[in-house]
């Protein structure tokens, strides 16, 4: 607690003592729950199913018996349930009677950017301010604070609330766009699987000579936080500039390179669609004229013809 | 230096004065021997075309007049050539004079880990002790220290030059097998071309609607350096154990959730070529009965029928 905060702690809005609804108590929905009540904050729960709530009241939650008495409980409302159409069922009937009204509605239910936009000037019309969020972490990630909670939507819900969120996580506001937070998260999504993949890719290659996955892992990773996330970092001002120069690994070196991983892997029987897909975008590039360009150039084959 | 060394300053194996010949000075040659050159080793160095030599003789390098001569000067040769038949047009005539008899070659040209094995072997019939190694850098990052150079083989030549060679870079040994360095060189280069796709692909995503790449990248590199490489910790162990406990995040939920990014791709006018691979390898590893298992199992149906 810091300073301001010592001088003011009998008001509603000090951060460990502002109220938080929480609607939704499937794995995620609890775990924001734990989080909140770990933090100190009065939270008030509610599920379609009642039973979910019963080891949060046993950690001190307040249980609600309808949606209407845990949105009368807090001005915070934070949801995470299991689609966009769940939040409707749950939310229509309220907003219908005005129950929405003066709310700072944040949506944690997974979902795409169109589906928040639409959210968002729903919200808008029964009086709610909206703030749509992306998780990028597992329920049991939920409290630590190096783990990222994106924000997209309304910088007041943000900047009012960013204390209580910041018991989730790291909270980060990307923008006012509704729609910004699960478009980023959709897109580390697939920045994940595709790594998890290239990682398991060289992983089947390395153990069929008897190295450990654990050895070669300790080596991936010290590989992708030191090297590849340095070319990365220098490929990004790349990609804004529009040019990619290649100085020190062109594209053309690149597609010779990845022959030696084709080979390797098919010689001993490891499944190379990946490599083969990596390989023929980088033809692309090549074939576009970015053979003597950076691999950034990729990102211009990958846009296709927008 | 440290306090042996300083009592033993006058002697030939005192790392910063033990002779150093490089055979091959393209733009990777050239900065292996730029870096021996600021270590303060005594440098003998030699090209086919003798041109590329002049910028390291004005750094002290000596120019060797034959690959005779350079090998010669030196007990530990370092060889970055072409390929592996360049190695041998080099090498070749020397060996049958006895020329390689008790040096330890270490060989920087790219190749397969098959012809890490033939070098080795090869090497060993002509009295030389044979280190490969695979350089996990462009030549701007040579001779900084936290950059990876992979060495397999001979043992002790790595023990015997291993603080000549940390001029280059982090020297790792991965164990006695030759091929080694190059089946991890081609791992982790795999890793990278996938992680660099992901994240183009993502970035592509997002700023297709004025998000910055700049911007994006900085959250991409937060996550892969923490939730990302934290889940890879937890799924290595999962490898080498061959079994998949998917507590909190199963294949199954993986394949719901990479339809959200396949449509906000298809919607941006995006290239989908690279999730559809990843969904399709993921519904193989669900079909396989990984379905309920962590994202690790897809190891499974990339090892294929061995």
């Amino acid at each position: 607690m810091n300073a301001s905060s010592d001088t003011n702690t009998t008001t509603a809005t000090t951060p460990a003592t502002s109220p938080v609804t929480v609607i939704g108590l499937g794995l995620m929905g609890s775990a924001l729950a734990a989080a909140l009540l770990d933090a100190g904050h009065p939270t008030t729960v509610w599920n379609r199913s009642p039973e979910k709530a019963k080891p949060l009241a046993d950690r001190g939650a307040q249980v609600a018996a309808t949606p209407a008495d845990a949105l009368a409980a807090s001005d915070l409302v934070l949801a995470c349930v299991l689609d966009h159409d769940a939040l409707h069922a749950v939310l229509g009937p309220l907003a219908a009677t005005g129950g929405l009204a003066g709310k700072s509605l944040v949506n944690l239910t997974t979902g795409t950017p169109e589906q928040a936009e639409e959210m968002a000037r729903w919200a808008a019309s029964h009086g709610a301010d909206y703030l749509d969020g992306g998780i990028m972490t597992t329920p049991p990630g939920v409290g630590s604070p190096e783990m990222m909670f994106l924000y997209s939507g309304s910088e007041a819900v943000f900047a009012a609330h960013r204390d209580t969120l910041a018991a989730l996580g790291d909270p980060l506001h990307l923008g006012t766009e509704p729609g910004l937070a699960s478009l980023y998260d959709a897109a580390l999504l697939g920045l994940m699987w595709a790594a998890f993949t290239g990682w398991l890719h060289g992983t089947a290659l390395v153990t069929s000579r008897g190295t450990s996955a654990a050895d070669f892992t300790r080596v991936a990773l010290r590989w992708l936080n030191g090297a590849v996330s340095g070319f990365v970092s220098t490929y990004a001002p790349q990609v804004d500039a529009g040019r990619y120069p290649g100085d020190d690994a062109t594209v053309d070196v690149q597609i010779a390179a990845i022959g030696h991983l084709i080979h390797a892997a098919e010689a001993r029987g490891v499944d190379n669609a990946l490599p083969e897909l990596l390989k023929a975008t980088m033809e692309r590039a090549a074939a576009a004229g970015h053979g003597g360009d950076s691999y950034a150039s990729v990102i211009e084959v990958l846009r296709g013809d927008r």
